[in-house]
Order: structure tokens, then sequence, then C-alpha cells
């Protein structure tokens, strides 16, 4: 039915989410549905994501599996002061580097006064692995990258700038676009046609979302895909599909 | 300061959420925060999550990494009756058996009538894996399990009857308790008496988490472990370090 076009370049990421809170329950992560649509905005897809605890071993064979897999992972969680803030220190024997104080983070933590004490432990923050690059932060300490790994903050409005400021930093791909509309159909219903459609255009997703709204099943057909004219045709293709069953094609979205 | 008590029985979980949607950003993933909950109320202690797409071998790889390393395996996602629902293949591949049809959830989708296009479809629903027992899903067809490995719905609604199910079904650990204490200190200000306190407890995890709130800096101090009179300890510790710092201990929290 449609060719695929020149195969796009593709940038891959991995989102690695590091804290007990997550895993424990006790806090609903935001960030990896926050970045996910972020890094699709810069040209980079995420094709995998991990949550571990803030135990050493765990972080450091994690960081290394997936650097070697993927062209970025982006981390969040662990870079504050207190004794479980243990990702810079990870990321540095993942790397094999040492962990030193840097000059800029250290002016940037002094500038404001605090007892020694306090100042101390703020000066945890202040350590990456040698030859790491800074991460912008308004809102407080830098995060960093080093190699293809970038080391942000768990606090998803700090994590937010950090992964605002790499805009125009990164290596870019194609980025993902997309389509959907939803109907009042159950899944079972348009299932054997959706196939049909998908094996039409193998290089778009296309996936299919069931919902119930005052009792009435339906589903959105979501389709995923760098080739915009595929995916305003598998659009039409779908959107016929739903007609042909007796229904309306509603809430169309283009991303 | 305090000896840790026997080792209690620890039984261990990677929950595996399957689906493009989430790893896009499109959908905000709850089912972790919810299993890891009600997991823990089972006795069984999430400890590691991974979100990976609806690819085939990715599925296949990481059910395999996951069901050798943890004494449970929990999956969501990828079991509706549309050709992107791949989950139930990936399992028998992983477990090097068949595809067969079962008896019960295909009576139980027949019970509705329907055109036989939408009737085979629906009944891509009843393949589960050879030798998998079923998941109660009072909403629709069960989900299955599978050695080590249980296999559930997507949608959270459906993943949480199916998970509820398991009540009673499962091997029981010791489950995670927890105490938490805010303040009005900055992180920088508990950190050094925080490592001290942790040190005297090393069986049990103490986390910091800050946060802001009317221009002030604030931090939750959580305490999680199975030993719950070294938690009162912990927490006695932990109030006395914040009244000793010049604040209150707030929102004490037993869970």
């Amino acid at each position: 039915m449609s060719a695929a076009p020149a195969q796009p370049t593709v940038v891959t990421a991995a989102v690695l989410i590091i804290g007990n809170e997550i895993l424990s329950g006790r806090t609903q992560d935001t960030n990896l549905a926050y970045l996910a649509k972020k890094l699709n905005e810069y040209g980079i897809q995420v094709r995998e994501a991990r949550v571990v605890p803030d135990i050493e071993r765990e972080i450091v064979d994690t960081v290394n599996a997936l650097r070697a897999r993927y062209d970025y992972v982006f981390t969040t969680g662990g870079i504050g002061p207190t004794h479980d803030d243990i990702t810079a220190d990870c990321i540095a024997k993942a790397f094999g580097v040492e962990l030193v104080v840097s000059p800029e983070i250290a002016a940037l933590l002094q500038r404001r006064p605090a007892p020694p004490e306090v100042m101390a432990a703020r000066m945890r923050m202040a350590r990456i692995p040698q030859g790491a690059g800074l991460i912008d932060n308004p809102l407080g300490p830098p995060g960093f990258h080093i190699g293809n790994v970038y080391v942000m903050a768990g606090i998803p409005r700090v994590m937010q700038q950090m992964a605002d400021s790499l805009a125009g930093k990164l290596k870019r791909g194609a980025s993902v676009r997309s389509r959907s509309v939803t109907a009042f159909l159950a899944e079972s219903q348009v299932a054997r046609r959706l196939g049909e459609i998908q094996d039409a255009w193998p290089h778009i997703d296309l996936g299919s979302y069931p919902f119930q709204r005052d009792d009435r099943y339906g589903t959105t057909l979501v389709m995923r895909g760098t080739d915009e004219a595929g995916l305003d045709a598998m659009l039409d293709a779908v959107s016929q599909m739903i007609v042909a069953l007796g229904a309306e094609p509603q809430d169309v979205q283009r991303g």
C-alpha cells in the first residue's frame, strides 16, 4: 500500500530512575513521561526505562548495561547532599574514574553562607566524576554528564529544568510524530482490520488503547512513526475503517 | 546503638511494564506504584522495574533476565485482542512452551455473543502458554501465571483487580514497614546527623526527600525496614535530631 521512506536517523536513549521511593510506591514517578516527550522533541527516542534502588552495585551495573546499548542514558535521582545520594559515586565507578570536586559547583554552593556542617554537606553536591561536564540548573546545583550518560535530579521541577537546558546540545535524530483517533468500538471489533492496516505500514506503530466511558466501550488508535505522509495515509485508512464499522472517528489528534 | 534482629524472610519481585504508550510518554504509568504497595502488603518487595516496548525480542529477553533473578515477576500490558498485544506469545517463547487455547477463557469469551470476526479477535485473549494457571479478573478475561511470572492487564482498573485477586496465593515474606517525619530543615542541615543515624541502624533504609513549600525548604525523612522496634527507635532518633536543630517534627506517619 505504501513504501517505507528512506530510513531516518534514529537516536536512542534509556531512562534510569534511581530511588527507593519510586520502587516502594511511596512516590509516583512522573519523570519518565516528561523525559520521553521532551527527548522526542529533541529527536531522541526512549527505548527502555528502568527503576533501581539506591544500591551501588545495582546502579553501576545498570548504567554500564544501558550506556553500552543506547546512544544516551538519562538518569534521575540521588544527587542531593545526604548519605542516600550515591548517584555521582556510582557513575564515577561505572566509568572507572575518580570523583572530584567541581570548582564551578563549589563556588556556586559557597555563594549562600551556611554553618560549616551545613556547607560540608552541601559540598557533597559539588562532587562529579573526573572529566564530566555540567548540566545547567537555574534552581540549584547543576547536574552533570560524562560520556553518553546525563545525570539529573529526581525532583520533577528540577529535573525538568535540567532536561529543558539540554535543548540543542544533544545529537539529533528523527522525531517520532503521531496521529490518533478515537471511536466507540470495542477492540475486538477493530482487531482484524487493524492488523491489516498495520501490515500495510510496517514502519509505523499502530497501537490500540481500549477505554470505557458512560458504559460504552471505546478504543483510541494511535499511530507513531517518523514518516509524516505515511502517518496521514494510515490515519485515513483507520478513519475509513471506523466508518465502515458503523462508528464515527472522533477526537483526531496530530502530534 | 541497636543490633539487627534475626534476618527476616525476603521475597523479591520485579515489575515489567510492557507498552510503547508508556515509553512515548503518552500514558502516565501508575501500575508500578500500585503494585509496589499491594505486593508489599503481600510480603513481597519490588526490587526493580523495567519498561519495554512492544517488541518480541525485548520482552522475551527481559522476562528471562528478571525471572532468573527475582522470586516473582509481574508484567502489565499487552494482553488484549489486537495485533500489538504480544505478551502471551512472548511469555510462551520465554518459557519455551507452546501457546494453547484455554478452554476456560474461551468459554468465558463465548458467553457474550458477537459476529464471527469479532469473536475471532476476542479469542486471541484465550491463548495462554501451555501449563499456565489463570489470574481472576471480574472485569473481563483472566490474566495468567506460569512459573514465577504473573501476567496482567495494562489498564490500571483491570490490573488492580487482578493484583487484588492474588491475595493469599503467593509466597509470603516480611512486609516492609515505614515511619516518616517532616521538618522545615534543608537537606544540607540534616545531612551529617542523618548519616550517623543511618550508620546506627544499617538494616533500615533512611531516605531524605526535600521539598519547598511557601518559600521554605523542608525535608521528609522516611525509614523503611522490617524491624518494627528498630523503626520506632530510629524515628525517635530522627525526631530528636530535628528538635536539636531547632525545628519541629511534623506529620509523623507509620505505615
